[in-house]
């Protein structure tokens, strides 16, 4: 069962069952993603047209006469059940159903007959539905109906992500994106009728593409079994997980929309700490986790130097860091006598460590080796207020590339935010709000040392 | 007392002791911004140029032969006491001293000479010194070293902002200008010498451009002279305060950057709460809790209802509602019954309120304008996933102008941040981030409460 879904996020042909050439739909979206990204085999089926945006159009799946890897269906419900049959006569291997109306929203007798319709293959396999497709980055693979020209798609990375949710799916790619996150691999699904966040996570723990797990979960049908596969994968790789549909009130909510009844929270937070599971607060969280983890060296210890050229910005800092669980380094000796010789007069050489509105990219750069290079710093937390006009953007020369201990840079004025494409391009993680930035900081401190006790 | 501020922000002559005309050093950009915002007579000083910026450049501020309302001074630590003496000669009314190098950096001798010096005049008020200036948007007066071309100042508004800190006060304001938060006054009153947040706060409670208040303070040289003037001032305005330094070890790093010991963090708690003001955990909720106030009405109840086209985005906004103490608005039959003629015939009419992927801007509007309708809801949560491609920008018309319910708008991807500001403009407090939304639609629940209580 190990590698079941390779071929799914693998796939060599691909049959969309329902592109269509009207603009903005999501037949048309899906086929113009495949045609744009996909380097395999690509079937257009739908009856009602000859050609689909310049493709020859199947009648149905079973006129390709070959049996495909993956069907993607995105057809009106109702007609879901008699495509499928024909999946099944055509022998695909896997089927993506896109199409929403069924134990979703209360329609229980047509998704009772789409089981028993996928209860006559024991080999196909079903992702969905009411989903939304699936992304393998590296494979160029996008069988999404993501609009690009509205939503951004990450550029190629480590954090695979599993939502429940579609549209929240959407959300979190295109936040990781705007943050600079790289993905591996993207799977909503949705109604789970067959293939759950249990299968998606145990292939995820073993694929090589992946180094994070993302998972946003309403509520798993199999509780033990979801449990298992987090600690399988836990042992493995980095999973930051977060649970919708808290409270009763939104447990309600999450039948009408994954057909899922969510379960108690309590229940799920003991099942993510018995599982070493990461548990996220909200979304940002989820993306901040994931991308931090994926990005940063571990820490070794919990003591943070903060550098700053505003003091208030740096008590803040300081304050968060706290307040989360940190600790505030205290520099060495020969560090304090280094660092006296070469910032300015004004600044009191301290942690968090004033550069004082004077500073300038070389203050940063002395401050920034004097943290990497003294053993009581576990890692570096930088603000740089570009308002003060002693500073200017090649402060990104004072940052090294790829450090040795985390280093975060955090925004905090639009001018400074121009930074952070370089930044994160040199391995910097950037944040543009203090407390974000701390919060997952204190998440990947806490991380190492769970992981340096096992 | 009352008004004694009132010619430090309405200045009709101004002269700036360290004018310079060498770009990018505080002296100039002072100057430089008050050439291009300040209406009234302008003065520069400095006896090395005979001109500065093309304007005539005075000796000392005794040679410019008149009282003088505001004199600011940005020339090194050690020549201000001198300077100070001259505009004491000169009978200047107010002083800023923006130059740093005082108690700040343990220079207490030079502070004490200030204060002597300072004591020679009865009439003579000081701001400062280490600090960042003044704003008075209303009277065009920017009187601080902020380089606009690096740093947003916001629009003209009821917010009044006063800051300890000056870089963090620059940090403020850029983030209340990305978050079209708009500005009355603005003050950084950095070691506070003479004028403390007493009397700042003492002011912006009578000034009438004034609705709210935003205060960043990290601590009082007078507990019970800063507690009288909160629960004066919230009694006529609402309060959103920031603690800066709330530990032993951040409370040592403010000493190094305002010359004062930060006090303790519970002790400061309790005086907010006990003057019902209203504290912010840190700045983004300064931001947004200073905005929404400003710019909601006030909600007549904690129900909110959650309109959204992505199932999963409204589960989780309806956990954080929860969470963040409100409740979901049980709907009105007869809303029930219209909205279900209205919407999508897959959509759920329930709370929160799905409206599929496929909602219109007709959808939004039918289920805004009920909610507005429902004596049951008292407030309204709207998200909108612009990834799908049913939606477009036409979708601003779905909101109505200056709401009689708060109404909230979350974008949450790319392509739905592009609504923000014709949003705002009309009324509808924008977040792109939905438990910081919903966090401060439940603070502006709560105050709402309060403030009927009373």
């Amino acid at each position: 069962m190990v590698f079941v879904l390779e071929r799914l996020f693998n796939p060599e042909s691909i049959a969309v069952i329902g592109a269509s050439n009207e603009k903005g739909s999501i037949g048309y979206t899906i086929f113009k993603n495949l045609l744009n990204s996909f380097k395999g085999e690509l079937f257009a089926v739908n009856p009602n047209h000859p050609e689909i945006q310049g493709k020859k159009s199947y009648r149905s799946i079973k006129e390709i006469n070959r049996e495909i890897d993956l069907a993607i269906i995105a057809v009106p419900a109702k007609i879901v059940p008699k495509v499928l049959e024909e999946c099944i006569e055509a022998k695909t291997k896997y089927v993506i159903i896109i199409s929403a109306g069924f134990s979703e929203v209360g329609n229980m007798k047509l998704a009772k007959e789409l089981e028993e319709i996928a209860k006559k293959s024991k080999k196909m396999r079903i992702l969905g539905p009411n989903c939304f497709g699936i992304l393998n980055i590296k494979h160029n693979l996008n069988a999404t109906f993501i609009d690009s020209s509205r939503t951004k798609i990450p550029e190629a990375g480590g954090i695979s992500l599993v939502s429940q949710s579609g549209a929240l799916g959407i959300s979190l790619l295109d936040l990781i994106a705007k943050n600079r996150g790289g993905i591996a691999k993207f799977a909503s699904y949705g109604n789970a009728m067959d293939i759950s966040e249990v299968e998606l996570i145990d292939f995820l723990a073993k694929d090589r593409d992946t180094s994070v797990i993302a998972i946003y979960i309403e509520g798993t049908k199999n509780g033990k079994e979801f449990l298992r596969a987090l600690k399988e994968a836990s042992a493995k790789k980095p999973l930051i997980v977060l649970k919708g549909g808290k409270f009763e009130e939104t447990s309600k909510a999450t039948l009408s929309h994954t057909g899922s009844l969510a379960g108690k929270a309590e229940i799920y937070r003991a099942a993510f700490k018995q599982a070493k599971a990461i548990e996220a607060e909200n979304i940002v969280e989820l993306v901040n986790f994931s991308r931090i983890i994926e990005k940063q060296p571990l820490p070794k210890g919990n003591r943070v130097l903060v550098i700053t050229n505003g003091g208030g910005c740096g008590v803040i800092a300081a304050d968060h860091a706290i307040k989360e669980g940190l600790k505030l380094a205290e520099l060495s000796n020969s560090t304090k006598k280094k660092l006296s010789e070469i910032l300015p007069e004004i600044a009191t050489v301290a942690n968090p460590l004033d550069l004082t509105g004077g500073a300038n990219t070389e203050h940063y750069r002395a401050a920034i080796e004097a943290g990497l290079k003294d053993d009581n710093v576990s890692s570096i937390v930088v603000i740089a207020l570009f308002a003060l006009p002693s500073l200017n953007y090649e402060l990104v020369d004072a940052f090294p590339k790829k450090p040795k201990k985390p280093i975060l840079f955090i925004a905090l004025d639009s001018a400074s935010i121009k930074l952070i494409d370089k930044l994160e391009t040199k391995g910097i993680s950037c944040f543009t709000n203090i407390y974000e930035g701390l919060k997952s900081l204190a998440m990947l401190t806490e991380f190492a040392k769970s992981r340096s006790n096992r």
